[in-house]
């Protein structure tokens, strides 16, 4: 900070953010919310990984900082705001996923001051390269979420989109890896979502 | 926890938490998003304002616990699910919000682990109170975001409503006392607000 003039620059940033962010609320996954009625935007999906953290932090990888895992779940999916959400089970839309998210990641982090931009976006790294024990967890969560609106929608995207047991299965692996104590559960849901159609 | 099965039954009353509280994802409140097509709901409020506990941090009163307020961010509506959301200007609402959202804080906390149960219910009654630094802050926010989405909708639910300059500058107050550095924008902004008419 540079004086008063700096400091009210700093704040109008910081503002200007917080209205630009609004547009993740806008951002549609393909994950329905719990009732089915409509689909599921990134903001409140973030809300409910960032609430999963809390809830399940005594099964989180030993030495968590649970509150930067929060700071991560808040922010991991800011670059959708130009890059829009990427179906998991689309090849095709995965494939220049990285560039658009970089790209987004440019413009939205810029309009932070430059130390806040540079925190906010190597949180959003840090997920993106999934290897310290918080992205591990976050991870795991970012999967786990969307498994549970699909076991309460009968299946939900799943559905939906023809999707295979064994692809959901090597999707949920993030959460066998970080958070063993729901894998038995993982295994028993797709088993009953196997039994009732819901996978293939 | 008293051996496997009482670990187990402690996973489930998490999951089963996490999978209640989607409902807040269909809580509606008064205020519209950002580009003004609909109307915002709790879900993505909380996340919002989680967001801005993060990027205000600066701002904060002294010795605010962020992690800790960005908690209270993220429960500090959960009792809308059977409450509804009040609408602040409202005063025949206002009435009876209090014991509606005690009735759904016993049911809705009581789904989780007694000890989580009683932690969030903890930082929602803090909240509530508001004498905390961190709960003083978390109100600052939640009066915050608002105002920036009615500044961003040429008056939103002020002029929907045809709520007076006045009444909003009080309900400001909170910003006024935990940051105090926002004042000036605030007020400019309703001075603004009241030359385009969006206030009375």
């Amino acid at each position: 900070m540079t004086g008063d003039r700096g400091g009210e620059e700093r704040l109008e940033r910081q503002l200007a953010f917080m209205v630009e962010i609004d547009r993740l609320k806008r951002i549609l996954r393909q994950t329905l919310i719990g009732d089915g009625s409509r689909r599921e935007n990134s903001a409140e999906h973030s809300w409910h990984l960032a609430v999963a953290a809390l809830l399940l932090a005594e099964h989180a990888p030993a030495g968590v900082d649970l509150a930067r895992t929060v700071r991560m779940a808040l922010v991991h999916d800011l670059v959708e705001i130009d890059a829009g959400d990427t179906f998991c089970y689309d090849p095709n839309a995965n494939l220049d996923k990285e560039e658009r998210e970089r790209l987004c990641a440019d413009r939205i982090f810029g309009i932070l001051p430059s130390d806040q931009g540079a925190e906010l976006r190597e949180l959003w790294e840090e997920f993106e390269r999934g290897e310290t024990p918080e992205a591990r967890y976050a991870n795991a969560l970012d999967r786990l979420q969307p498994l549970l609106q699909n076991l309460h929608t009968d299946g939900g995207t799943w559905r939906m989109h023809g999707v295979r047991r064994e692809q959901v299965l090597q999707r949920m692996q993030p959460i066998h890896d970080a958070i063993p104590a729901l894998w038995p559960m993982v295994e028993r849901a797709l088993q009953r979502a196997a039994e009732r159609g819901w996978v293939k």
